[in-house]
């Protein structure tokens, strides 16, 4: 396998390119701190309200113009805001690159940030917060979220209506300008380029990028226990959470294989538990979310009003579980998922892109595949099950959306 | 490139497969003659009742066992019940082909169907109905289908809950003993395999596999015209339907085009006109679904109350107007962007052995990406044009989700 290559340009840009054999189609991610935790305490929204309005023109082209150029060139991009960083990300056909890439720049650089596209932006954001009423499950999860982390971490990625109805342009750009900086920010790329080509692009078009990071924004702790949003509707969603270690922590693979154990496949405990043996939920699932300074478990189930109770208390019942220890069997399938896993995403440059920029923030440095293989590989049941003995989940913040509220 | 490779076995079972060099990852795709259009008018539910009971126990194999020994080879899977097919997809690492096929192939050949799995399946499959009263968008879209497909087309997914609570396991051995046959089934493959050993061993396990499709079941024409669905909600979910030509007509090409200047990348029209422009919509787009003997454009925007009446007005209105032709701008965005999506499937093999598979079934053969590249590179915009006002849509089909009924 070819070398994943990481560089730090002088103002302090990181850039990290994997080059994957075979492929035709180029992905670019270019994180910047202007995530969620970088907005005011009181202007939650506007990182969600610039990743509309980045959209709408940059580096002297209209909105109409800007986006017919990267259209034309084929390129598929999106923007959205993250805990920590702004995303910008891309798919392009590798040959592309050098007329893509100073397109997607200027959306860092020099979005025009027009009067004129406020309102319709806002409009957007705050449909984004209406139509929530219309996904359930998403909201139980946004809700989990703003109960069981401290802020800023649980911030909502909509926003807040209140604040996004007081924004003004000047708010947007002042948030713009002091956070889209380049001492901070990573830019991730994975597929078809040439290495020296494509790092010497870079530096042409962001050798001159400036700015430093500003600390984030947080006004304290989660506040976890338990929650009730009433809906009528025939439907329950429950949503739960526990803290546990994080992504930094060297039993990480651990903390992953034990999700696995619960949520990984159809002969994972959870399915086969709550929806194979007792035809409790249509949808059910765990996940490890690591975080560089925190990590959680977060789980759903959507089920319907008579059988609800019963759902939460396998559910919570099965996450308890997990600490009297996994089986020989059920740590070989673990293991064996979580291989092929990465084996998946190996043949994605989207997922490579995206996960050696996150690898960089949380790491300091990329992970090869095979690297990531010799960290599951390296693992016993043995290490697996002292783990989980000694981890056992603790208080668990726990959401339930329905019309009545559950007995936690 | 590698040849797609194509053989139809004594029994009728036709395989395909395309190997993709530097892919570690196989997938499977099976389609056989048992989709919701199979299934007895007052039987609709029974396909994807299958669906689930098909994952609880084949070949001997108790749904533990069959599970475990799937989940330990690291095989992804999921199964569905499609209109003309029901399909049983694989995704694995290339190296556990010869040990995995067996257990696939089981489900489809030796399922257990137990007495005992019946119940849970129903109650999940019940569930799955209860679940679209959360689920407004994907209800507004089944509510479309149904009214402006004929029967059988317009099957719901999910099938009849009257019909689903008086079945029997007999009803299932029944529908799954006439419709998961060799003779009219499709098997592709696409990844990382050896051709030879590939076919030797679907041979070995389905060379005997025997039976014929049974002729589709149907009762009826689409009503067509406008439908309103009330729910008490501050959103307004609008879903459109026309007909147009069907995927086998030689201008498929042309109505793929029209569709992607519409709703193709952030400068397609609706995107720009109906969300952009107004900032009337969250979510908004149109597709062509092009089906062996009929095609439809299918649209659907998500709005709030207020903005509902504009939001049906301007996205049909931007569907008629597309007849007044298209410019050589939007020709050629919409071009490279069909072109860009070819080259992401080549390197999917989980796209591309589900696209060979369905090929067969439309085409009668597999169309490789290069010819498929070559007839997008085909089309002129003067043909596109031409095509355009020969082909102005007709009556549409209008459901509507919310609080008051629209103006049509």
């Amino acid at each position: 396998m070819p070398e994943i290559v990481q560089t730090v340009l002088p103002n302090g840009l990181t850039v990290v390119a994997e080059p994957i054999p075979g492929a035709s189609s180029l992905a670019m991610t270019l994180l910047t701190p202007a995530g969620l935790a970088s907005q005011p305490v009181d202007q939650q929204g506007v990182a969600p309200l610039l990743s509309e309005m980045i959209c709408r023109g940059a580096g002297g082209k209209t909105a109409r113009q800007h986006s017919d150029a990267l259209d034309t060139l084929g390129v598929q991009r999106s923007t959205d805001a993250q805990t920590r960083f702004f995303r910008i990300g891309a798919t392009m056909i590798g040959s592309k690159m050098k007329e893509a890439l100073p397109l997607l720049f200027d959306m860092a650089r020099t979005p025009t940030l027009a009067e004129e596209a406020l309102a319709p932006s806002v409009d957007l954001s705050i449909q984004a917060i209406d139509s929530l009423a219309d996904e359930p499950q998403r909201r139980a999860m946004l809700e989990l979220r703003s109960q069981h982390y401290p802020d800023p971490v649980g911030r909502p990625p909509v926003g807040v209506r209140e604040h996004l109805e007081n924004m003004t342009v000047d708010t947007v750009r002042k948030f713009w300008f002091e956070h889209f900086v380049a001492r901070g920010s990573i830019l991730g790329f994975a597929g078809s380029f040439d290495t020296d080509e494509l790092l010497a692009t870079v530096n042409d078009l962001l050798g001159d990028w400036g700015g430093e990071a500003h600390p984030a924004h947080g006004q304290g702790a989660g506040t976890g226990g338990v929650h009730h949003v009433h809906t009528d509707s025939t439907q329950v969603h429950i949503a739960l959470a526990y803290p546990t270690i994080p992504d930094t922590h060297e039993d990480r693979v651990l903390q992953q294989a034990a999700t696995a154990v619960l949520s990984g496949g159809m002969s994972g405990r959870l399915f086969t538990e709550v929806r194979e043996k007792r035809g409790l939920v249509y949808s059910v699932y765990a996940t490890y979310a690591g975080q560089k300074d925190r990590g959680d478990v977060l789980a759903y189930a959507g089920t319907t009003v008579p059988r609800a109770q019963e759902t939460l208390d396998v559910l919570s019942g099965e996450l308890r579980r997990l600490s009297e220890g996994v089986n020989q069997s059920e740590f070989e399938r673990a293991i064996v998922g979580m291989k092929s896993s990465l084996v998946m995403q190996g043949e994605s440059t989207t997922a490579r892109g995206a996960s050696i920029a996150s690898d960089v923030y949380v790491f300091g440095q990329p992970r090869s595949l095979e690297y990531a293989a010799s960290e599951v590989d390296a693992v016993t049941l043995d290490q697996l099950n002292a783990y989980l003995k000694a981890n056992p989940p603790g208080d668990m913040t726990i959401v339930t959306l329905g019309p009545e509220p559950l007995k936690a």
